[in-house]
């Protein structure tokens, strides 16, 4: 078991609907020395891959990007949930349902920080249903800019975002996978991997 | 002229209605070794303080923070723009009025990761009227927490939430203090500072 998996057992708390609680050292309040463990464990899998830019998605990716970008020495971006006041009109959007479906998002990037030569690692702290990945990925090749790799730290397992994006090709590593894992009595099966 | 004004000069793009472009850079690209420089600045600035929380408010305040709270070795918690369906009922709330004046914003935290035992250094990317800063304030306040200080990256001296900040008796060190800008001309001049 990895050193995330391990704290996921720790202090992760599994809710009812899937929901899988690390807002005490993930998404809302942060262990920055977990952060950088993790962003060079990300490097360590991509370390055979050209990157030159770092792609994430507000807010909660940022923080699991910064360290990814750190080691790499790349610049990083992040993708914005709507259009801002700030935000040129020149931009890349991407359709995103939302997690409850019923409505659509748009995440957009500005043209500036993507172009063809680039090459992207997309980092993102959830995959579930990959909608927001997709987005991500849909905005690279808007850019016509190539996904390196998907670099996820917590894959809900169970659900279909991991599997689709391996069918689709995509070089995808999540740190740590969810197999299962229970709101009633909080046990969490992690998928096992190669060290 | 220190190394955050310089790249000002060099990046930043000063846009009409006050708006001063660091989007290549700061806001939505980033470039991880300034904001990991900014970080060691605010630790020499803030580092006879005892901190033991940074806080900031999403989404771009999150990467400034995020190497301060490395450079002091301890969390860093974000507050959110908006009630997530992620986020427990159990949270302060600050109300915040909106860049257009013509809305009011909520900003909360929980209440699991500010108490009173904590020292609070709240980090953000811009200052200018004060409202997101003074809803931060709020949040650590009503967590009977104590404000140690306030960091922040730009701010516009020319409006007025630094002089309020300031009148407050608040520790505030702002990096770069734009004292006039044009969109005419692209002109930036810096408030000078004590190196």
């Amino acid at each position: 078991m990895n050193f995330l998996e391990q704290r996921i057992l720790k202090d992760g708390v599994v809710k009812a609907g899937n929901v899988l609680k690390v807002d005490s050292f993930l998404n809302h309040q942060m262990d920055v020395a977990l952060l950088k463990a993790m962003g060079q464990e990300f490097h360590r899998r991509f370390a055979h891959k050209k990157i030159t830019k770092v792609l994430t998605i507000e807010s909660s990716g940022i923080a699991v990007a910064y360290p990814v970008a750190e080691a790499f020495g790349v610049p990083m971006v992040f993708a914005k949930k709507a259009k801002s006041i700030n935000i040129d009109g020149d931009v890349y959007v991407a359709e995103v349902p939302s997690f409850t479906h019923k409505v659509t998002n748009q995440v957009i990037v500005s043209k500036k920080f993507l172009s063809s030569e680039d090459h992207v690692l997309i980092i993102d702290d959830f995959l579930a249903n990959g909608y927001a990945l997709q987005g991500l990925i849909s905005l690279v090749e808007a850019a016509d800019a190539t996904v390196e790799g998907l670099g996820i730290a917590i894959e809900k397992g169970f659900q279909e975002g991991g599997k689709r994006m391996r069918n689709l090709g995509y070089h995808l590593e999540s740190l740590a996978i969810v197999e299962s894992m229970s709101a009633e009595t909080g046990e969490i099966v992690f998928q096992a991997q190669e060290a």
